[in-house]
């Protein structure tokens, strides 16, 4: 471990304006950095070394892979004489990055109980510290290259503050106490809400969709950031259609199981309904029916609280199902499901993201994210990111389906309008929902 | 056993102009069906009985599923009183159609080695008598009824003549001494094709894509034909592109192969890399490097013919690569890669379809089957076909990328602009390869 | 494909007195293999081709396998200049003969539809006479060492013609319509034995097992043949014990399911339970219960030969279960978990053998093989044959279970009091049953 | 959480001598259970909690599920009103015992992040002083009965003390990075043992093996114990034999190694060879050779202390090999490999245990668990002990194979000449290694 060096040679000082900007991005990243502790600040070491699939990583391994990516990717590019913290972090918390070398085998990032937490977490503040400085101290050439990494690393680890809040469920979801995440907030279910659906009627014709990147990779804020997977602009020729103007809600899917959806093979894709099959789906992956035997473990069993129907496991431990509630932790192949047993259809990505700020819209972002019905293909005229961020988005562009909006897991100002989640059909630990679509 | 039987009721009898319109179709079904047998002719009981992987069918198995699509969706609705050949067959036979009962696991199809290939000989000559007799002694009414299912069922057995050829062919592979399946055709190398690939640059706008079912499937003559999943007719905007003139060859392939494409993680889509992998892909499937320890099981080893460099495995057993023919047995991963290495893209399925009739354009159909860089989603608008059809294309929409055009195993007349084939990223025992595109 | 060669130089013929003998031995090899295409007899080539799971074989390969053995081990220690039939079937037909060469994997024998079943049997026809002619013409010295070969391959074809069976049973049972392999027998119930079992007492103390070799495979007949793991003859030290006089009959083991034996976890071994619930299984292995589905794809199904209660599928198809006949197709597991529910134990294979003659045992061979509570590991003193043979049977003595006796599917004049069966504890598709032990 | 309970009546106080044989027991089980804690000392809560692989456990488990075993059978029939520490835990650390209840899936422990270690600490707290109360506390006739399952529970801890190190061990040999269980021990190379090894003749004949129970159970110290696997005492009948006076060394095996060992199939059982292959191995499970790639991931990477040739990984962490060190870490496929390669065979366990106290025989215990070549099958007249203590053995007994003796691992006082170790055949974890024997 070493403290973070001293530039080997002295930059030319940013100005004063500048030095106003260093300062807001210097707040800005520590702002994010410590979003992602208060995430990990109520797990125990335990709690954030165990892989819980090979699909989910560890969040200690979350905590160090996002430093990691400031201290291989825009470090080396500062001012500062750099030295890794640890010669081995390279190997142990990359990713997926062939360009960057060999990395551990991702099914085996919870056998790594050493370096500890307490190493991670000095580890995290070494970088910290050299970030702040090479922001601090970067000329303003330096800068204009820094700047775009930075604001990348940070949509990253946004990205991997989901994850820690999807993976830690998905850990104490495998553990038959169901133990709560955060504390238990208040009981007060809300009453379901009016199941009318209202239907948005959008005339279709040409719209444009997506970003693009130059401009906003230079942009004063990280509100003007993209992905690269979400560019170039481009436009789409849209059918007229109608979307929901809210998400479909646990009400209404408990009406879907009711009826029969897990048992009748009419409404499936082929690959959901064998994935029904093989797997024994009857609900949500976090519902529990009233005969689950995890209910007799719980401590205050039989206690009014739970009561008598279906119980959802959630941050806060296990809950009634609350009716108003949008549905979550879906599948692709739910999803499509449900909708065929509505009669209706999900939105394209273009439909939706055409309906973003449609008067009377609910819920396109903060609660779930929204499985469409499009594949995560590439955009016409798309290229990746030139250097390491090539590998960030594009080389996952096939057998994944993509998702929109965002949810009550995303952290906040990192949603918007054009953004492409994507995730294979059959995962389901996400706060994943729909909304649904038809044609006019 | 039972012989066809006759009506019960003695029907309306078409008329003279209606009687040569039947008598087209009871030709037209005559060939089609005579076409399947022409194609296992060559191969024993044993090589017909025989699955080589969950993803390929035994040829015994084509032969007598295609008998009962024909059997269990267009006779029951005939005039005949039909009684089924055998009970037990729309168990064995049934291929994937829920709304149809409990089916034989796909996997186990190799298994069945009763009823005999003398059985489903038998089977297929009673049912194509009752059809005979069916497409005669329908009335008007009932006509109308019966020939869209005719065509389907006849494209539907062409579906599967082309599945029969690559099936084959995998099986043939994977026995060591990787036995021809048709006679030796003369050696003729051809000279390899000049390798400059023209550019045919494409305007972009508004174009149609996509067939109309209704009319279509009342046509007359079966070039009217389309499968419900490419409908309905619609517009797509297109920015200008270009499209190669041709088809990658094997020539252009080997070049890829021998630039260390294999070994070039970044020109991989991540799914990709990981089959490269773990699979230890080199080379398209049937490809033999001089080294395979296969060639010394070959009865003329050493002999002038096989030569000293590659081998390609094929229809005619195997033979020394040929430069100018279009690389085949591609998985999609492949196709992207070679893409990527070879400064280019694929063309979307909308780009290929727009292309189809450029000048100077060659090789869309006939000799490989074209991957594309779209997955296979459904098109705006797209509704299943009622009925049993239903089931037909629809429920397999997701996790497959569409390929264009048509292959030197598709039936003639099987291929027309609009056709969308599908396949998983990975599966490559297809007659599959690639055409490249650019933007502009 | 080639005639058998005559001897390169006029061997030294064989007297009067050893033509006689060498007479027995043509004859003795012709009855051996006549029998084992006896049992393809009824067989197509389609039965004879597929392969039903990894650990059984193809008719067909069984066929040139033994074949194989005489032509590798024998042929080139004959005096003939024997040229191999054709040189790919070392390839092909080598079982698991490190020593020589490689060998095509196991898994995939079924796929093997070329060399057909007709060149398999042009393959026998030139062995045979080659074998034929090598057994007139060998010198006496060269006789002393083809005999032992020769014996060793005819004890070697006995033990396929019993694979051929029970494999053959297995592929028939995954065919839903449950085929039978020979003509049926007329059905004629036995009278359910008496359930009364015999305890006959044994003394223990020390007594002898095994057999020893040298003088034995030297012998005139083959009565003295014994395979290496049955040597050398030595003596144990056995406690009193009682042995039961019979075999557990159907009827008994019917009990068994109907106490609850197969939902009893107390007892199984762990392993035996643990295969219980991974598999599911219910009841032996052939065994049908009145609601299994495969009965409504009978041709008679509901006819009265089929009575109302259990099935079981053998060579002549389904028949209705026979309470006298000894229970069968069970793994070493389910035998145990009887012998527990019994409150007996099963046999050790010295208890077995020194029971052989005891006054009042009934069947010990011809009926069954009976699992024993050894496991199958080396005699004291045990040294594997020199040469190919060393690969016989020691590198097996490890993770598998002893089954002593016979059953109906093994050859006449196979069984004797020292042989040593062996299968995997899992195993259940053989003729497997058991014979109930206890302390005394 | 609640303190242990005091008795509900009054009993009967223990006579005085008694009193100092409760002492000694009180005693003696502080002393075990205080040695489990001290080998989790040096780990973090993080090592404690993750699972390596299905086969091995999570210490943290290890510490539970010991405490649930007296918890369970012991304190239940004791004069304490005792009142279980968390209902839940009977759930989560029930190992195997099928007579209490349905329990967590043992490849899922590694999941249990919630207890916390320190909650288990607790548990173990709580149960201890439970523990120490009821041996005050019992009348005679009660002591009577919970002696037994006091040295049973006591023998069981000691058991998992050393799974304790060995799964710690296979953790940490999953970790890149390599790290050290304990403080590294000064570098003190030993002198190569000098390689002769010295054959102990034995003569063969009646022996006595194994222990009888009764007696055993209640003599009045835990060096009258036995597991049920060990009875009852018996005469087994030995040919005369030899058997080294030394274990097989670190420098023996790298001669095997050198000679081609692991590339030699005919030195192999079949499923050895079939390990060999499908798992790549080469050397023992914690043998680095010089061109592993971890090596460049160690601290002092080059440093002089680990030298130029074979590393091995143990509980210091990397070590160079010692030459005169016992070889550990093989499966049994190995060692039989080994003993096949040096003209010599593995003991029986009978051989194994008359050779015990053979004059000038070394390296019997403490050193390393050795591979006999013996299944591990009930002894004649064995019986599981009634209650749950039957399943502590008699349930494992196929498919693995008896190792003797015992190991660096072993706590104290835990090793006898009785004693059955058993594993399946490919368990390379273990500090398992193997002495020859031979006929004579």
């Amino acid at each position: 471990m070493q403290e973070p060096s001293r530039p080997t040679a002295s930059p030319e000082r940013p100005e004063r304006g500048a030095s106003a900007a260093r300062a807001f991005w210097q707040q800005r990243f520590a702002e994010v950095r410590a979003h992602t502790l208060r995430l990990a600040s109520s797990l125990s070491a335990e709690d954030q070394c165990v892989q819980s699939m090979p699909d989910a990583s560890p969040v200690k391994w979350h905590l160090a892979h996002t430093t990691w990516f400031f201290e291989t990717v825009l470090l080396p590019r500062s001012p500062l004489a750099y030295q890794p913290f640890d010669a081995s972090f390279a190997y142990l918390f990359n990713s997926y990055y062939e360009a960057l070398g060999p990395r551990h085998p991702r099914p085996m990032r919870g056998l790594i109980t050493r370096p500890s937490l307490a190493e991670v977490m000095a580890y995290r503040a070494h970088v910290d510290a050299a970030l702040d400085e090479a922001i601090a101290l970067a000329d303003e050439t330096t800068w204009e290259t820094l700047r775009p990494i930075l604001l990348l690393g940070l949509n990253h680890e946004q990205q991997h503050q989901e994850l820690i809040a999807t993976d830690v469920l998905h850990l104490l979801s495998c553990n038959p106490l169901l133990p709560a995440w955060q504390a238990p907030a208040p009981t007060q279910l809300r009453l379901a809400e009016d199941r009318h659906t209202g239907w948005i009627e959008m005339p279709g014709g040409i719209v444009d969709m997506g970003r693009d990147l130059p401009q906003d990779a230079r942009g004063e804020h990280d509100d003007d950031f993209a992905f690269d997977n979400e560019t170039p602009r481009h436009q789409v020729l849209l059918r007229p259609y109608a979307i929901a103007d809210r998400l479909v809600s646990c009400a209404d899917y408990l009406r879907f199981i009711e009826d029969g959806g897990y048992r009748t093979a009419s409404l499936w894709l082929s690959d959901g309904w064998a994935a029904v099959q093989s797997n024994g789906w009857r609900h949500p992956a976090y519902w529990l029916a009233s005969d689950d035997a995890r209910l007799a473990l719980q401590p205050q069993h039989g206690a009014a609280h739970t009561g008598p129907g279906w119980q959802v496991f959630g941050p806060h431990g296990l809950r009634p199902l609350d009716p108003g509630a949008a549905v979550a932790q879906l599948s692709f192949y739910e999803a499509a499901a449900y909708a065929e047993w509505a009669g209706a259809r999900l939105p394209t990505e273009a439909e939706w993201e055409a309906a973003y700020d449609a008067p009377g819209i609910r819920g396109m972002t903060g609660e779930v994210w929204q499985w469409t019905r499009s594949s995560y293909d590439p955009y016409p005229g798309f290229r990746p990111l030139p250097g390491v961020a090539a590998e960030y988005n594009g080389k996952f562009m096939v057998g994944q389906v993509v998702l929109r909006g965002s949810s009550q897991a995303t952290p906040p100002g990192h949603a918007r309008p054009s953004y492409r989640n994507f995730f294979p059909p059959a995962a389901r630990w996400q706060f994943s929902g729909l909304r649904l679509a038809k044609d006019l």
